[in-house]
């Protein structure tokens, strides 16, 4: 018996938060066959939210805090404007989409970060072990579609500020027990590129040998290392492939796959 | 075999809005029995927010419109701020609530109000028809308790306002299908009282016998007549039994059951 595929997808704030490119996507992404899981962003959403109601952004030593009120707004705005909004398009295209935030279903369960030694306010880390499969399962069993949006809960009533890459890799990581899972990461670029400004120079596939290379050619960029770490990080833990690709181009064979 | 009866729970804005009246009434719904759905309002929230965010209500002849920006605040606070806090206090007192709007899982499913004679603007209706009533109930065969905000969807994209008792039901109209149903409406009030300057005068049974001893005798007053008359038509649509209690005596034989 071959065993299906889920694809966990994530779209970023700028996709979100722009209508057209919103709107491709949301064409492609239903027209993807299997079973599949949609995680999004919705930053400057927020951003503007926080400005509209005069919440300054509160920093303590470079990093973005997440007082009571900014938990306020990132969570009317990802969990209700934009993720009913993304839910609604993919209604009207045809997907049984439902969205969910970590407390719905107790869905991904996150630990409040410690104080020590930045108190980064209501922000949570996800252990594998808190995502509940069993629930992501069963709807997908049904022919639902989960739609995540970057807020969990801790479980005592209180709920966190998540990042939405962190959500997805966690989705991905916490789902591979039952079944073969692709990640794939959807943003305004073609990929991994050798040269930012060559959309033509992107890496089709990096594994831990052409990696290594790579960086010690100093071909990959600083702000990629990161996203790529943290992709071997989720294959490490059984996912079968991440792949970083333009938000355009999810149906296409294109972007770089990231494997062991 | 007895049938297991679902209970329908409606709580209102004053409920919500009140943290000391919510954790109460939470503590309450978590220790009934039994398969259950929450549907609550929000309205002051929303008002707050759309003041804080300098949106004047839109009236039309002495109605509210729900405007594209109103729908953007009723999203938010209803499915975002008010629906994830009240399922993230109901995970953490032990109970696997589920939060959602009609988009979601294409559980509700309304129809825009006609513009004539006036544009209400972003308001759905919803028929009977439009409940998921195979969702709901694989939800609560699931162990999952159903956490409805006042929002739905037309199916083609649009999120549309609803009334939260509507809401409330046209779920249990809609899933009377499957098992029994009671649909109870919890507020500030013991119940429709016979004075409502004293409240032991409620009535405690109204069947459309007594309701129309009750009329005749002008001992029920002019803004309970819709809220009863709405019970009979629930009633009328499969609902056994329609309650009107406070939000402080979920648990106890009290308030007024309307049934036939």
């Amino acid at each position: 018996m071959m065993e299906e595929t889920i694809k966990v997808i994530k779209i970023g704030g700028n996709v979100v938060d722009n209508p057209e490119a919103l709107g491709r996507f949301i064409d492609d992404f239903v027209k993807l066959p299997g079973k599949k899981i949609l995680v999004h962003g919705g930053g400057k959403e927020a951003t503007r939210m926080s400005s509209r109601l005069e919440i300054p952004p509160t920093m303590i030593e470079g990093r973005r805090v997440t007082t009571r009120e900014t938990l306020d707004v990132v969570t009317m705005v990802y969990a209700g404007l934009v993720n009913k909004r993304v839910v609604s398009m993919l209604q009207a295209a045809g997907c049984n989409a439902l969205g969910l935030t970590g407390a719905d279903g107790n869905a991904i369960r996150a630990t409040r970060r410690k104080p020590e030694p930045i108190d980064y306010g209501f922000v949570g880390d996800i252990a594998p072990e808190g995502v509940n499969a069993s629930l992501i399962g069963s709807l997908l069993d049904a022919g639902v579609t989960p739609v995540f949006c970057a807020i969990t809960h801790d479980g005592n009533g209180s709920l966190l500020n998540c990042n939405a890459d962190t959500i997805a890799s966690a989705v991905a990581t916490g789902t591979a027990s039952l079944s073969p899972v692709e990640l794939i990461y959807c943003f305004e670029q073609p990929g991994v590129m050798e040269d930012i400004e060559r959309p033509d120079s992107v890496i089709p596939l990096i594994t831990p040998y052409i990696y290594k290379r790579l960086r010690a050619e100093g071909v990959v960029s600083k702000g990629m290392i990161p996203k790529i770490d943290n992709a071997f990080a989720a294959i490490a833990a059984g996912v079968r492939s991440v792949t970083i690709k333009h938000s355009d181009a999810l149906n296409r064979t294109s972007g770089t796959v990231i494997r062991d």
